[in-house]
């Protein structure tokens, strides 16, 4: 079942790979299938070398339940799990180690809008979420990571469309977007800006976010209603 | 037509890809044939892989209207024209994302010339130009920005010949060259010699830039009429 | 004799080149045959192009002595043995130069536990152990490395499995664990660590430890009997 | 002429860029044929892409001459020539602009030696070289670098087999050995070094030199004739 979506989840966890932003097994990506209710996700521990399409695992939206697959999901599945039943709008998700934007989540903070790099793809600042408390993580590491990042989103008043990422603190980051390959791509995006954002703040240590008349344009020019970048 | 600046154009993109300087669709390389007064440019967001001469827009240096092509020019187009109007000696325009470069940008600082590698292809220190204002982006921001960076360069004397490249704040660099491939090469040039001036900084705070004797020897020796670098 | 293990040791040490974490001859993979008591490792100042498993030499645990091979064995030989002496627990050992972690030890700092990737592979800050005295220098350079990290591992009441590394001060890194292969592992994780705690201080210096109940969380979901990270 | 040393220093030319230390041109190396009074060195501007053996220029020593080749020789040829004159100990120079150790260069420091990385290969802190003199650089620009690196080493009792590099205030690192090939090896070890002692202060911009004990030792068990890594 749902042949086409675990090649794209597949193909989305080799380019994540492939793109430099993670080794080993430090990087996670599903990718979902609305009508059905079900996600594909990449198993645990698995290693990005040799795996198939055949090799990912398929879990139930509502119930978290394998339904198919002979290995066991990502072990982040259950944040991947709450991030899409609160967010209808996207379509896949990534976590990676990635080593900027981690570091970012390591120093405990929000990556600033510095640039039109930034403003490109992500509506202000990255934020950075808060530890979950003992009690938190005894109750539910997993799940309960993914609970607090979209109370977060709730909190600032975030739309997940426009900021399609965050860093869990002493963590890293997830990223998001309308389809697994979308997410890779916002995962390589917050990696760029995080590194960016720390050359930035050493070249001058009172760097300014970027005016939020240029913000507005460039994120503007590629997303809604008006954009005009790239083709038809 | 202009099958051949197609071909040069098209490889000049491939090599800022091949070079490590831009990833995705970050970056735009441009040239033109100042008889026939048309600019050959990558068009918006299409990815590097299996880009091809023919997918090259040609736009008229006059009216800015695309004449050939099937895809929409490059979003940065009217920057280019903007500075090949102001420039008839440059014959090929860069815009780049490269991190070390763009994080100058984002700091809002130009980049000292520390050394003799900097020296040998941009004479003096590479200037940070302004944000636009609010007006100037509402009424045309990326022709305001390609008259932006002339303005400043009259402000501060500044031979783009000698000068082959400038920051714009909070976004990134622009370089340019007699043609594609020589405004490619000093893209690549103005990001080595960013990293660099980032580390020295950070080696030494006081870090001072060259002394004028050093730049004068570096830069002539390369360039002008007594040149004797490289072969006749 | 022991082809397999020579094999798995030659392995070793080629994905530590390929992992990028030496150059040119700037690390050494051993392995151990407890129930012959024998050594195997990576000859003295060979290159790894090239190199195949009957490069490797074979050294007696108790003697110390060279029992097979046509080289002479690492100079860091007596450094693994006193190692492997010490902890019955461990089956292999790298010594490496990676930029990141050899300057955390050129710095004379333990690598503090930032964040997940960290607590998911070393549980603590990585140690960084005291310089040899002149004395001990004189008296047995390498195999009193190995005898004052043992020590620091004892002062400091650290585990050898859940701690897999030491940084030697003004020197370099050294990882192991259940094997060669696992050992290399751990080299690549703690130089990956070393670069985001680097990352991390200059984004916040004033950057703090991941809270506890989170290392417990994330190294005990990998490691012990409750474990669940990965296949079974 | 020279043809084996011809092919040698084409391969230590290829080598530096295949190791990462140089792009474009931004770099040179030579060897010397002693019997003969001959340098073969890489012509000036041109590229490492297809570059072979015939392409080198052979100088003589004395004169300074071109005597075969149909490429003028490095710009820097003067400064090569000047230090085979001084020290007759070595057989090969290296000139990059490697970006870690031209940053020290730029930002006008020594590097210390803070581990046994640098220990192994170069015997205390790497000299920074002062800059010429207004009149120095009128009167002989390239020539005189290569007297004043002399100078300096003569003033600071330097042996430049022990301290086979130096770096140029504002230029950039020349390292040199027995023949083409080492002197590439010595590049690459500058330049890990320069990047691990900017490391190192970051992370601790306290950390002091490797103590003399330990320095002494790694150089001496790798030099000399109590020599004991490697093979015999």
């Amino acid at each position: 079942m749902l042949e086409t979506l675990k090649q794209e989840v597949c193909a989305a966890n080799l380019e994540l790979a492939a793109r430099g932003v993670v080794i080993y097994t430090w990087g996670n990506v599903s990718g979902i299938d609305r009508e059905r209710g079900l996600m594909v996700i990449k198993p645990s521990g698995v290693d990005y070398d040799g795996m198939k399409a055949e090799d990912m695992t398929v879990v139930d939206l509502t119930t978290g339940q394998t339904v198919e697959g002979r290995y066991k999901p990502s072990s982040d599945t259950e944040t991947h799990l709450e991030l899409y039943r609160k967010y209808p709008q996207i379509g896949g998700i990534v976590h990676t180690h990635s080593p900027f934007a981690t570091s970012w989540a390591q120093a405990g903070r929000g990556i600033p809008c510095y640039g039109t790099t930034h403003a490109d793809y992500l509506y202000g600042e990255i934020p950075c979420i808060r530890n979950l408390t003992p009690q938190e993580i005894d109750e539910g590491y997993e799940e309960n990571t993914g609970i607090v990042i979209a109370d977060e989103f709730d909190r600032l008043g975030l739309d997940p469309v426009a900021m399609p990422g965050a860093l869990c603190k002493n963590h890293g980051p997830f990223t998001w977007g309308k389809d697994a390959h979308e997410a890779v791509h916002n995962a390589v995006v917050v990696e760029e800006v995080a590194k960016m954002a720390l050359y930035t703040e050493m070249i001058n240590p009172k760097a300014e976010p970027t005016p939020q008349a240029m913000q507005d344009k460039h994120y503007l020019r590629k997303h809604g209603k008006n954009a005009y970048y790239g083709q038809a």
